[in-house]
């Protein structure tokens, strides 16, 4: 394999998976660290995937009405204040603005770490009557919060993300549009991404601040951990009563709306890399690739061999494939290795031999399979391909969650499966916090969800023993 | 006129142009003010107009080649202070943020009121070689400048904007793309919002801060104030020196780098409304406007209507026409008033009648004019006409431009022209700053640019009857 010497410089991932994933990250050019503590600068290559987790995220969102809108990054202190637990949760990692050119202000503003508050004070201002509403915003911004310990796309000081925020006449339709946020993530994580999820509700140790449930869509990584890849949650009327955002029902009587929010952020970045990459760099399911196709000409300074790339690619484009060519001096050899790194889903490698025979090679990023087609049959076999990867990818992603789940029954063997066994453990639980708290305690595992597909695989909570209430989904996570 | 009476909350133009602005934007659901001083939310309909200047630029962005990055929304004060005249410009408007969490910083973090410095410290730490020239890189993203007052779209403390970053070998390189990205702005406005733009260059009075020059297009609004709508600067090596971004050449020898910034902004949002709108309210090129066609049903709880009407919403969208349908329960004369209000360009009204006679009537949102055309032929029709209501709309900006320049030759016409010609004012000038401030301190009019097509009107300067230099276009701005 000549190839191998132009990779070798990341990590194996069986070697050292958080080293092979900065690695990636940083080879593939999709990241780099800036000046400011805790907050990442996203290169062409990063950003461009996140354009297009955002295009396509946009677009379910509108199908589902969904409205974008912008409100403003300072949240005055008064108002982050009015409700009680989401204050709580939040006030220990905000950035406070306290002067406005030379001026000190009266009252500090936080960075907006999440905007509830906000657009709880827009919508007690623009809903009146039952006919404003629901309300669907969804906002596209930055969010800042103050971690001490980062981690490129999965933990950073400022992150992107959408937050959405809706408003509803009954709890009923607050409920349903939670539900229907969370399928909107995990469809457009399975059929863009690749990606498999586990559906389920957070216990209430794990809920978020201010939110009378939390749901949540739960990925596994290469490496056994959990990531949490979006939440949404009901906030029942809490946030309603705390800034008194009331409508006239069609008696003309006041009613508190009942709201939803529900976010994904770039850490799915993060899960595009620990899900699908391996030890040449990134692989990145085609409809999500900024890049789908790599042209790469071999002897290129061979009279006609650029001629005939540049057609290649001229055809690829008019079917619709968003392909490039790389005309630079390197060696071809380099040329396979930079876009395997990269993550490119097809290459098409094209000589002096193969436009002899009128034909070229596409080359599969995840199998590394070689086709050999004719320039015209090219673009249509690469769209083929290109889907027949997709979905391979996520075949494979999930026969891998599957075959990571463990179910257990006692609690030496939890502890044992912890251990020994990367990926999830299936386990009943009492319902009791203190049951959680220990597990954390005793083994790093947190309780991910309470799976939609419930069922009873043991009379006994795991942990204490006592009678058991729900099925939990456990893991160690990011 | 019947429909008159849903659109006389605004104001009228002439009456107080001001006031119909501000009317505008708060009746057609642009924008909020928020509980944050200086601080505007995009509402929808806002929002969705931005997000079209958004896609329609960045694809004219990326076919000159320039990749999309996000930097970090802070910037550490020592690295702000770098560039001498840079800081001076921006420190004054500069938000702070002095504490993460309950902990003070140990440096105060600039929240961006623009991002060469951060571009600078990137750039230093990715430039080695001329093999990594040029650097084209851009970004989307909010930046803050503390703003006394404010107003809609034209002036508020946080702002959203698309900010260009490029570095080159060479001052020609700079300085060709220093005008190819103003060539993107001119043709993006021209093409796209129907709003044609006088190039030229800022005089140094008027540069920014840290640039070698400056370079604008120039909008004339209604009222015949100037607005500033694109910015592109030629920093040359200034910052390069300062943060110290060298590349070895091909002899292997240490040279600085040549850099460029340019912006565009939601001003150019004030300058839609304040070119194309009219009494009945906003008026949006057909685009730039997120919605093309409102399909209007007429008595439409008649049997037969709704499906009518959606058929041919349905026929509309096949086109690839931006339509939309008013279901709502008030009257086509509400409907109709509110369509004109949000400008959409191109209503479809459809009732019993039309339906029997297997037509529709199309209506113009600019003159108002009507077609009556078949159901059959309406898609295409609606086609046509959104292209001749383009096409319109900026031969009318156009001509309103065209005849709303004064020129002058004496100081005595100078004062009367801004006084008494509502538009620009094109006279000589000296090149001296002492005549730009006189006549900024005596009519409260600036230099807005001098124009690329240079001619020679007199032979002294308009101001101080010396030796004449340069024409310059002179005007009130926003």
């Amino acid at each position: 394999m000549a190839d191998k010497k132009f990779v070798e410089e990341i990590t194996a991932m069986d070697e050292d998976f958080a080293q092979w994933y900065t690695d990636v990250v940083k080879k593939a050019e999709l990241m780099d660290y800036s000046s400011i503590k805790g907050c990442m600068i996203f290169k062409p290559q990063g950003y461009a995937i996140w354009e297009r987790i955002q295009r396509l995220l946009d677009e379910r969102f509108k199908k589902t009405g969904v409205e974008n809108v912008y409100l403003p990054m300072f949240i005055p202190e008064g108002l982050l204040q009015k409700e009680k637990d989401h204050v709580e949760g939040f006030a220990p990692e905000v950035a406070w603005v306290t002067h406005g050119g030379e001026e000190e202000l009266v009252e500090r503003l936080a960075v907006r770490p999440t905007s509830e508050t906000l657009f709880c004070d827009l919508y007690s201002n623009i809903i009146h009557s039952y006919r404003d509403l629901p309300k669907l915003y969804n906002q596209w911004c930055s969010v800042v919060r103050w971690e001490k310990s980062t981690r490129p796309f999965l933990r950073s000081s400022e992150f992107l993300w959408q937050e959405g925020h809706t408003a509803h006449a009954t709890a009923e339709e607050a409920e349903e549009r939670t539900i229907m946020m969370l399928n909107v993530y995990a469809d457009f994580c399975e059929q863009e991404l690749a990606i498999p999820m586990i559906k389920g509700k957070k216990t209430e140790k794990e809920r978020f601040a201010g939110a009378e449930s939390t749901y949540t869509v739960e990925a596994l990584m290469h490496d056994g951990k959990a990531l949490q890849s979006g939440t949404s949650h009901n906030f029942g009327d809490g946030f309603a009563r705390a800034f008194g955002i009331q409508y006239s029902d069609d008696n003309n009587t006041l009613q508190y709306v009942h709201q939803t929010s529900w976010g994904v952020s770039t850490r799915l970045i993060g899960a595009l890399i620990m899900v699908h990459g391996d030890d040449s760099g990134l692989v990145l399911p085609p409809h999500i690739a900024p890049t789908q196709l790599m042209v790469i000409p071999v002897q290129q300074r061979k009279e006609g061999v650029l001629d005939g790339a540049r057609k290649l690619l001229d055809a690829f484009d008019g079917s619709g494939i968003r392909a490039r060519i790389d005309e630079s001096d390197k060696s071809p050899g380099w040329k396979f290795s930079d876009a395997e790194m990269r993550g490119i889903p097809l290459r098409a490698e094209i000589g002096p031999k193969d436009l002899a025979a009128g034909s070229c090679v596409l080359v599969r990023r995840d199998t590394r399979e070689k086709t050999v087609v004719s320039l015209e049959e090219a673009p249509q076999k690469a769209l083929e391909l290109l889907e027949t990867i997709q979905n391979d990818m996520l075949a494979r992603a999930r026969a891998f969650l599957d075959s990571h789940i463990t179910d257990v029954y006692d609690y030496d063997s939890f502890k044992d499966a912890v251990e020994n066994k990367p990926g999830f453990i299936r386990a009943m639980w009492c319902g009791d916090v203190s049951c959680e708290d220990k597990i954390k305690e005793d083994t790093t595992a947190t309780s991910r969800c309470m799976p939609f597909e419930q069922e009873s695989i043991s009379e006994t909570c795991v942990c204490c023993g006592r009678p058991a209430k729900k099925l939990v989904l456990w893991g160690k996570a990011y």
